[in-house]
């Protein structure tokens, strides 16, 4: 009967619930919740220091890269904390798209980074977004920005965002991607102190993964029963 | 000219931007972002289980106990992530007030718990409040709910928040708050492994500080002016 290929709604190329992910980074990252935790349970604790500091979210720019279906869940999300939103994106939104969730755009990636406290990258991994964000681009970035990845490790410059991050280019970042998955274990990004670091589990929740089986399920009984396949891939 | 007091709407009885480390705990503790952490920095990182979940935030249910200024701007970021809100609070919220963030009311803390996937912990500790959530209420909540407090330490009973996370009565706690702070460095709470803690960092951000310390100011040169102090707490 030949080879048919469908994709899933719940994994890539639409996860689902990775914007959730995204925010909690975001929050994370901003307000130290990894080292606040081991600043918590560490064996010497003597409370927190006075400048021990986090960074606001309310008030603050978010910058999306990527406003497809995650970025623009995590758009109306950041609303809600009075977020100043920015997006880039290959096309431009509509306009009631963008004032739904008050969202201005960014025709060049560049002037986001300019303005943005948090940059989040929401995209796919295409020959155009490989590499995106390299040394040129952090060096845009705020010194107190954070850089958030939930789309795919190769998006970023490893190297040049290490240099970043050790040398007070940019504030923080915040990755559930990198590569390759699992870091080598010596590799400087598991050891700079201002990283949060997840193991790709943008998905890794029971309702998104129940979600993926369903549409598995649904597509191989349409094909043993010789049915349409829901979201069938034809050949190119 | 004797001594005047008064109070810093930056901080408790009003503090600025806790409702972000609250969502910062709720998402970090559902998606195990401390968790995960470790387990992509650990020295024998091997990936992640396809059985390492975590819980849904979006479309899940909320219960917010105490629903003053940080509550309610809880319950609006929570809308942003189509959560289901409930609350419960000594007074009930404007009609107009619960429909602009889609919070229904729970004049019983028992029923709050019973069906909340999230309790947050947003209320000041008072004679009534105090020991609020003990072993019976820990008990009246789902075996795959998380705890969340930023209120104060004295809103839950230690021990038996200890317990139920040991046993697996709920699912897991996210503390800003606890009793004594820092905790005795063998206190139980610092090695049960479903916490996520933070030492009270609620208010630890440079805007939320800076409105502290301009309200400080701004309080002294009235008072040493003969002026009215803003804010002033006048004797009962």
């Amino acid at each position: 009967m030949g080879r048919k290929t469908s994709y899933y709604p719940g994994a890539p190329p639409e996860p689902a619930l990775p914007e959730d992910l995204g925010m909690a980074l975001l929050l994370a990252s901003a307000r130290r919740v990894v080292e606040g935790h081991h600043l918590a349970v560490a064996p010497d604790a003597e409370g927190v220091s006075i400048n021990w500091m986090g960074q606001d979210v309310s008030g603050a720019t978010l910058g999306i890269v990527g406003m497809g279906a995650i970025g623009y869940r995590i758009a109306r999300r950041a609303q809600a904390f009075d977020m100043k939103i920015l997006y880039h994106n290959r096309s431009r939104r509509k306009l009631e798209e963008e004032q739904a969730v008050g969202a201005t755009y960014c025709a060049r990636l560049d002037d986001l980074l300019l303005q943005s406290d948090f940059v989040m990258l929401a995209t796919g991994l295409t020959p155009q977004t490989h590499g995106l964000i390299g040394r040129r681009e952090l060096g845009l970035m705020k010194p107190t920005a954070t850089l958030i990845n939930i789309g795919r490790g190769l998006l970023v410059d490893q190297d040049a965002l290490v240099e970043a991050l050790q040398t007070g280019v940019i504030r923080a970042a915040a990755l559930d991607v990198t590569y390759p998955e699992p870091l080598p274990r010596d590799h400087p990004l598991l050891t700079v102190k201002n990283i949060t670091l997840t193991p790709h589990i943008g998905s890794a929740t029971h309702q998104a993964r129940r979600q993926i089986m369903e549409n598995l399920v649904e597509s191989i009984l349409a094909a043993v029963s010789g049915l349409p396949i829901p979201r069938e891939v034809l050949p190119k």
